[in-house]
């Protein structure tokens, strides 16, 4: 009887020494080295290997090489970066009175469209039929395309490949530059190369401006009481 | 200078022959062999690593082992089944007029919830102030919980141990049933556990209820058009 495969404690242990050190990678990391073929098929092969709603495969992927592309992205990224900007402004002014984190929002390196040599837009695309699985609770279709990206993520990582995910978009302009059919939704645009090195933590923790959480604070037993 | 951990080619397959075995795995395929608690344990430190949205770790994680709490769950995935089931009797009386496939979603096994010795309910928490990368992609905090539950599905695949997805459940009221605070958005209900086997291919696809896609299918270059 075919029991499926049986991993050893090893390779468990490869597995969380890759998610332990997958990172958040930005422009300021990113080396202009091209990501090959061979590796861009991994990752998509990882991503089509993800489980999803009903065996539905909701997902769709857009490679991007091309720098005028790249560009009018990054265009929508500065419109939607202005605005942000101001809001954490407000909000750490009411925070720290010693104006020592006012000014980090602005300084900081939050995308890497335009020095990443490949950007990959992730599409969900809705089933015109019913889906099993999706019938009480309709975003799963959407979360099915997130766990194909994290394992896009995680298979780069263990390829040394940087990830970033770029969220500050406005994602119908994404879904026009791109000319994504309308029924589609953008879940998420990442920006993918080989990088000078990976950071120890992840780079908002090194800065502080967000302390990790320990795990006893995010867990509960049999109920919330 | 600190590079970064570097991974072999062998890691990187490991992690591959990871993602390419992981099943969903329903209730008739669950042992109720105990899950330890360090298995517990390095399933919610994978999670907890796993990338979010400015650093924001927006998740919480109830789990569940008392019986009358899965008995309640399990009535809540009872009534949204047997609505399910008519939208699919319609649906597949008109796919398929030689009625083959007319009462297979009767048939399907869809969850484990008593069977599995674990239940996990994974739930995002808002934020009450601005979230970095969040300002123009509010669903952004969803999909960082999202995240965390493929790195969860991933290590317990590693650790030999099954996880099943149920969202044919009402939200609201499983929120009721463990007390959860009204903010918090339940994202998935997971079920866990030793199982006698581990599939060959995904059970909707030996079943031939959907086929897989060929990559070439989902991939697009640099544009839409």
């Amino acid at each position: 009887m075919e029991m499926g495969k049986s991993f050893t404690k090893q390779e468990a242990a490869v597995l969380e020494e890759i998610i332990f050190n997958r990172r958040d990678v930005r422009g300021n990391h990113f080396s202009q080295k091209e990501v090959g073929d061979e590796i861009l098929d991994k990752l998509l092969s990882a991503a089509i290997h993800a489980p999803s709603v009903g065996f539905s495969q909701p997902w769709e992927f857009v490679v991007i090489k091309n720098d005028a592309i790249k560009q009018q992205v990054k265009e929508s990224f500065n419109e939607e970066n202005q605005k942000a900007k101001l809001l954490f402004k407000n909000e750490k002014e009411d925070l720290s009175p010693n104006n020592e984190k006012e000014s980090l929002y602005a300084r900081l390196k939050l995308e890497g469209i335009t020095e990443a040599p490949l950007n990959l837009a992730v599409f969900y695309k809705p089933s015109a039929s019913p889906v099993l699985g999706q019938t009480s609770m309709k975003e799963a279709g959407l979360y099915s395309v997130v766990c194909a990206i994290q394992n896009i993520w995680l298979m780069a990582r263990a390829l040394n490949i940087g990830v970033g995910w770029v969220s500050i978009l406005d994602p119908e302009k994404v879904k026009c530059i791109l000319n994504a059919p309308p029924q589609n939704q953008l879940i998420a645009y990442l920006c993918i190369g080989w990088v000078d090195k990976f950071l120890h933590r992840p780079e908002l923790e090194e800065l502080n401006w967000e302390k990790r959480k320990e795990k006893q604070a995010v867990v509960y037993y049999d109920t919330y009481l």
